[in-house]
């Protein structure tokens, strides 16, 4: 034991369980992002959701204006015939205090990165991030109640 | 439950078990790829295993073409001094109809990205995709029954 | 069965329990990392933990070692503004004979790629590497006993 004696106490993880919920929660939320179902995509925040980047002066605040900002941003991608693929990985995973009456309330941090790759073009690596969520789950659906993005090189 | 309420159900998921031993066997499935051993990747298909990619005109149909194909394949980029690297991640695994009798059927929907380096040289992104997997267990073995790739910019 | 007989045996797996917890380790043990924090990295090694490279002569012994020898990289790096982020994924973990009356011992197998951005700059990936690590659990914590990272066209 005196390997880990020196070592600090860390945080309770959640079950496997919630573990696997979660990735799988983020991996078919991004597919909905990459496929442009901004609609779809915004579903995946509480109706009271908030989705804020350190490259942007406000948040974006409810989920109606989270889709309509989104699908802003993804008409304009498509017209330049560009795909994007959104990675989320390297998630660390943690019980939160309950909010709202939700069944689990998870904290999570994480990275990001996002590949593109032009019509008949190149892969490459668009864009490097962290993240950090507060997700609640309710029954057995998975939502970002909150959402913060920090862009490496920002 | 209003957050909720508005959403539309979604797929039951696969339970963690299942889920963990399908991330291992993609992990340990393209090791086998990236060290060249196409015979060992190749029976990671059933023996009427198809891969189809939307870049080729035909799938590859059978465990012994996909694994002489591959062999070709891999042969080449030897010869070359490139190493690839074929990440596969942003899983989303869904129970399916059983199919051949197997102990579990699963539809996977994923990203795949290939990095490669090559001898002295400095590491890229060559290629970003996503994949659709049939996916059958027997015992303790999971096996590709079918697998399409789509080449983002095809 | 007749997909499955000519396959041969696998190791056992690890439970999907100790995969999550293995998984998000990982993650932690990569955040601390790429936020400068050489020391709290360090900690995820044993005490006489080894962190091996094939770019390296020699291995670096010990924790306290392991971690003077990264402050010193991570000082560099911030002196020239570069934000680095650690992906390690692909893991396959196996059961491995208990060293050290650890709670459990694995064997892990491994992707790693970096991407880095520089300061208002554009993201890249940095390396692709492969690794090789022997971890022991005591208690609720995971430690690293011995690492081997292989750069690819090294």
């Amino acid at each position: 034991m005196t390997a880990a004696g020196t070592a600090p106490a860390t945080a309770p993880a959640v079950t496997a369980e919630a573990y696997a919920q979660i990735l799988q929660f983020y991996a078919g939320h991004m597919q909905d992002l990459d496929t442009g179902a901004a609609e779809e995509w915004a579903e995946g925040f509480t109706e009271d959701g908030v989705f804020a980047q350190n490259v942007k002066p406000e948040p974006w605040r409810g989920r109606t204006h989270i889709a309509t900002s989104m699908r802003r941003g993804l008409d304009r991608l498509a017209e330049r015939g560009v795909q994007r693929r959104h990675w989320l990985s390297m998630v660390v995973a943690t019980p939160a205090d309950p909010v709202d009456g939700a069944d689990d309330t998870v904290r999570t941090r994480y990275y990001a990165v996002v590949f593109e790759t032009p019509r008949g073009g190149q892969a490459s690596v668009y864009l490097s991030t962290t993240g950090e969520d507060l997700l609640v789950r309710r029954g057995a659906r998975w939502f970002i109640k909150h959402r913060e993005i920090f862009h490496d090189g920002a």
